[in-house]
């Protein structure tokens, strides 16, 4: 804790108002390439692993039986907006499995998205389970579970799903987690250092569809991200504005608490960060920075005017300030 | 601010998954008490000041020709949600003023009040500079410009009403300001640091009503404050529940980027603290922590609960981790 390193400033009035410390690593191909903070640090990655947590889904030749769809796959990955495009995806999914909302076990919140927000708050109606941003999630455990015959059960730590998931995560970080937490969604979320999540993302960027299972159902899984960005968070939001501005050659992933990766295909690198005090504003400026250090997004795409550079404005439009990167990092 | 100190820590699955570092400080009659991280570290102190913001417009004998009462100088004193209670007590003021929402300079954004973001969403109104939380601040502003005769940009720092800000501000801070930053709602915000904070809030503190033509604006502040906490926030936020849990006894007020301030006339102590990557859920934690420690709030009351020691439980309710402590503070 005590070597995390600020990352991300916020200015006003030419003085340092705020300040964001955290962890980063870059993983190549040799190992870790950057770090930045301590890159044994012990995170919980939350929603960032999310294409980890899918993984045995087209491993088990669950995804194959369902004839999942790559769109498909990019909502597995996704902590969506619950816009209609998300609801209506997995709403259709569940269905085709011979499924509902009630299988979910990922609980109910009020979406993101502005206009299905609008569309219940004015209708008085509820938000339901498939709007929670990690539905799609859920929806491949339910077809995970389906293909293995589990019990409805399927985010208990003892369930074959959750086992699986456990098995993929360690696999891929090559750590053993030291522990678990309960996440937002009720599924097992695994702790693992920076440098392990660095490791994974890696091991997603390397891996060829024609490698191993594992390998194979990694590239397609970042392959699908990639191309669905739309799926995967919602209009305006930084992971979809982030992929749509690397044009499908890049994967990005947020994780509640300020956790952001990246999958860099062409790079053969991985990249992992956390930004301590769990400020997401700061994690996108953050991921943003080392995304243009290495290569894959350029300096003055209108996105990075969005996340990083751009002037700071209030209610008037009045100039208050800037985000900046701490001496040191980026 | 390599000083800061860890303050709140967000735990998950028995590990530490965040944490908050910020500067605190407890001033007393004979100075600084007890202080946290750098007493020294300048900061913004936003809308925590907003009591001494409107020290001129007692002093002036502005509130006194416009016959203002209490309940709206708690409302000069807020960052308000937004609701009924709000819009239509700044709506009157401004009518009896013979002015109008046109006359604000603080911008409009949607409010925090659930039934009055509704009310808009539903009904296809764009919210107004009424809603503004700093709306009842300009109301405050208005009114001392009428009395001083300046023209109507009184946001602008060369303004009659913001010298008078900046004088009153230095005079309670004991401080000169290293200057100024424009907050949210176009208004300048004095720099000082955590002690001049402090020391401020101590000033309010001690101030006798039967004193200084200052002292007793400070003295009618912090009770118009204490005795109308719903007008100061609004229902559930934390300085409306947290002077709701003290009875009228202690003043308190949140800040944008994290700041905190207390006035504890009884004691004759202020509080200010800042958590310096702006997380509120860490500076309202942390607030908590040291009224409890000044005996002035109960440590078994709901608000405790609420904003410091309560379960934290995800979207079906199953408990995924807690608020802690930092060694070494609260």
């Amino acid at each position: 804790m005590a070597t995390a390193i600020p990352m991300i400033e916020l200015w006003r009035g030419g003085m340092l108002e705020s300040e964001h410390l955290g962890h980063a690593v870059i993983y190549g191909p040799g190992g870790i390439e950057m770090a930045w903070g301590d890159p044994d640090a012990v995170i919980f990655p939350r929603s960032s692993v999310k294409m980890i947590q899918a993984l045995p889904l087209i491993e088990s030749g669950a995804a194959q039986a369902a004839g999942l769809t790559d769109r498909q796959l990019a909502l597995a990955c996704a902590s969506h907006s619950g816009a209609a495009l998300h609801r209506d995806g997995v709403a259709q999914w569940l269905h085709a499995l011979g499924m509902g909302e009630a299988d979910l076990r990922c609980g109910a919140h009020m979406p993101r998205d502005r206009e299905e927000r609008r569309r219940l708050t004015c209708s008085d109606e509820a938000p339901c389970q498939i709007h929670n941003n990690c539905s799609g999630k859920h929806a491949g455990f339910l077809t995970l579970n389906r293909h293995l015959g589990g019990g409805p059960e399927y985010v208990d730590m003892s369930h074959p799903v959750q086992q699986a998931v456990k098995s993929a995560f360690e696999d891929v970080t090559q750590e053993a987690s030291p522990g678990f937490g309960i996440d937002g969604c009720s599924a097992p979320n695994f702790a693992t250092s920076i440098t392990g999540l660095a490791r994974a993302m890696q091991f997603f960027a390397a891996a060829s569809p024609a490698g191993s299972r594992r390998e194979a159902a990694a590239a397609r899984l970042a392959r699908a991200m990639a191309q669905f960005p739309e799926m995967v968070a919602g209009e305006g939001r930084a992971c979809t504005e982030l992929m749509h501005a690397m044009g499908g050659r890049v994967a990005v992933k947020t994780g509640a608490e300020a956790v952001f990766v990246a999958i860099l295909p062409e790079q053969k690198r991985g990249i992992a960060l956390k930004i301590m005090d769990g400020g997401t504003r700061a994690s996108e400026a953050a991921v943003t920075a080392l995304l243009i250090r290495l290569g894959a997004l350029e300096r003055n795409h209108p996105v990075v005017d969005r996340l990083l550079t751009g002037t700071q404005r209030n209610w008037r439009g009045i100039a208050t300030g800037e985000l900046r990167l701490a001496p040191g990092f980026g």
